[in-house]
């Protein structure tokens, strides 16, 4: 096998015929394969089949005799708020427990940041001019969507294997008002893969930033999502910020939707007792609470933190053949020929390509063509614009094994017509 | 018995003598009474308890067979949009299912019209000014909070027993761009217990207004909750606007807070094509989508709309001896001495009592110090401020019905109390 950025034209030239041949014969036949979005296996979801199934009468009453099927607990049931908070290494003071959508639950902090303002700020967001966000990418499609519907600008910042480059966000934050925050996916990145290094987590609690109202998104998506012996080690930012007296500006968001049931789990928003005590006040305007029976019936489903990551291991083991299928053809069909780079992530639910510049688009609409939904090329970027064009997530997690395989087949095909095309082109 | 308004200076003394000895006598004991929200007595909660002991394999596929348990169908699952829409009066294509709080789904309906903008709208509310909600008082101190919370000035409308008066509030909503809404529970009335006659409805159907971006806030909190035989009628206002081409103008919400479980129930907003599709759009970037598995819950305990309002008589059994009590103790202690009125409804969560101006907040504290918690004095109004004093909320669900027995004679001493010694000063 050869390095096609070593061939001479007319070598690309025969690659591309035969290469193209394969394409064709893999496009017969009605496929229908799906790696477009994060979504669990319905093998996944049977994991947490026993948690809709306990008695009635158990999801009643909270241990401090609070009747769950009422009005009230704001800020969510006791038991519950100390499961998450032991997960992530914090105290029950700093949990929200918000519904079953921590997208939901970013959305609502900048909303509420926009017409109301964060603790310690001086006014609303909305009322000082042109805001802007920092995005490392590639990163998450719907954080940016929902700066692009409010009209946050929207700035690139590059990433590397340790996380974003730190002294760029230093740089922005700390010399720009204007700039309100900064989307993290830190363990896991959404869909690089990568963990954020220690340094990285303590450059981020270091940041003065020149905002009285500067926020950090921390989408900690993937915290319990590791599918490997060996797990990712991610700082807890809380920590880190206790040495600068920082902590006020972090949003942690989890959630169980890849836990549990995406949908139907729970959501939750960690942070200083600060901003939880100014959040709550808020919240209370906009709800009398979230869902306490879910509530209740999670944290009985479970018990503990330790419950949650056993119930993980289970998730692992499904998980693990998807992206060994991913990676083996990655590895054998992609590496030697030298047109795609990737991470091999231990954990979370993407691997991210990355072939020659100019080739994403092509890759995903020749797949399409084939009968395999890809995410859209671009999305991992702010306003869908991938500056390289080279950038595309494969989302493993939704399709069992073997059509993962023909996915990753036809996949693989694409990107190497794809890279041909662009080397022919040069 | 005597009416007090028509009694003596003397003869006045003489009964508030009487009458603080029975206070100070009721006062004894250590009371904790409570009649201050409309929160279901756990007997209403247990008439739910076997929704949640359905199987779980029962709660996986929706009957186009997609899996409530994984991401997707952000306006909710068909089955139940189809239930909502049936008790409603209306269509699928008009049903949103919203999470488990309808306060949620109105606090998000104002942001998004704030941040950007309604269906029809030329530009977002928040770009245009101060501006304005009509409020037709006593009304819900939920939605006035609201208000108050985004800094919209609310303009109070009187009410009658047919609803607000609706030549003001024409006056109001087409002479004036900056007004935004207006807060309507059109039946069973938060908390007078009215219902808007057909002539009001239609007067709101047939609303011209100043703004293009005017909308009616129809909470209509309690279309089931009739305890009595017969029961209110509700003009269905959607039918009203047709005669008008104003179906655009109004959001209707509603909620199983009180039908099933109250913070793990179901929320709906109903609209009109136009709207639901411009919400959608704007509601895909807040969040992928509701709890599905809660909504095919629902939808497999009640069956069909009539499931659902024969659900509801086994509320109206437990409902019905507490209003009871409430009226035959104020028919009893209040009417035959002249010094407060209300109406009796025939559903709803509450009884609203008028007494004479100036004797609301006293009343209130009296009951306070003797161990009965009220709903806060104002609490009915803007800015809580009740601007004769003398409105308050009864919420009689709560308490079983020797509590609440207790609560009445209570509250009509305190009532009595605080008209003697208003009469006393005059």
């Amino acid at each position: 096998m050869k390095n096609y950025r070593e061939m001479t034209k007319e070598e690309c030239q025969k690659e591309l015929a035969v290469v193209s041949a394969r394409y064709d014969a893999l496009k017969k036949g009605d496929k229908k394969l799906d790696m477009s979005r994060g979504k669990p296996n319905p093998a996944q979801l049977d994991l947490s089949m026993a948690m809709l199934a306990q008695s009635p009468f158990e999801l009643i009453t909270t241990r401090k005799g609070t009747d769950v099927r009422n009005y009230g607990e704001l800020a969510g049931v006791d038991e519950c708020k100390e499961l998450f908070a032991d997960l992530l290494g914090l105290k029950q003071e700093n949990i929200i427990m918000g519904g079953q959508s921590s997208l939901n639950l970013m959305y609502d902090s900048i909303v509420r940041a926009l017409l109301l303002g964060v603790y310690g700020g001086s006014k609303p967001w909305g009322q000082q001019g042109q805001l802007k966000f920092l995005c490392p990418v590639p990163g998450y499609d719907r954080h940016f969507a929902i700066c692009e519907e409010f009209g946050i600008e929207m700035i690139n910042i590059p990433m590397d294997d340790n996380g974003p480059d730190m002294a760029m966000v230093k740089e922005y934050v700390e010399s720009d008002p204007s700039i309100k925050g900064i989307w993290c996916v830190p363990k896991y990145s959404n869909p690089t893969g990568i963990t954020y290094s220690d340094e990285v987590v303590r450059a981020f609690a270091a940041l003065k930033p020149a905002a009285d109202d500067f926020r950090i998104f921390w989408d900690n998506a993937y915290l319990v999502h590791g599918f490997r012996d060996e797990d990712d080690q991610l700082l807890n930012i809380f920590d880190a910020c206790k040495e600068f007296g920082s902590e006020d500006m972090v949003y942690e968001f989890i959630s169980t939707s890849k836990v549990t049931f995406s949908g139907a789990g729970l959501a939750v928003l960690a942070a200083s007792p600060n901003n939880v005590k100014f959040i709550l006040k808020q919240m209370g305007v906009q709800t009398i609470g979230y869902d306490k029976i879910n509530q209740l019936r999670h944290t009985l489903f479970f018990g503990d933190a330790d419950g949650v990551r056993a119930h993980m291991k289970k998730h692992a083991a499904l998980m693990a053949p998807k992206f060994d299928c991913v990676l083996d053809n990655l590895n054998k069909e992609i590496a030697p020929r030298g047109i795609g780079s990737w991470h091999e992530p231990k954990g979370g639910y993407f691997v991210c390509y990355q072939g020659l510049p100019g080739t994403a688009k092509r890759t995903v609409a020749l797949c399409k063509e084939a009968g395999l939904t890809l995410t859209g090329a671009g999305a991992p970027f702010p306003y869908k614009k991938d500056p390289n064009d080279n950038v595309i997530r494969i989302a493993p997690s939704y399709p069992d094994v073997p059509m993962l395989e023909a996915a990753m087949k036809l996949f693989c095909v694409a990107a190497r017509m794809a890279a041909l095309e662009v080397l022919l082109a040069e």
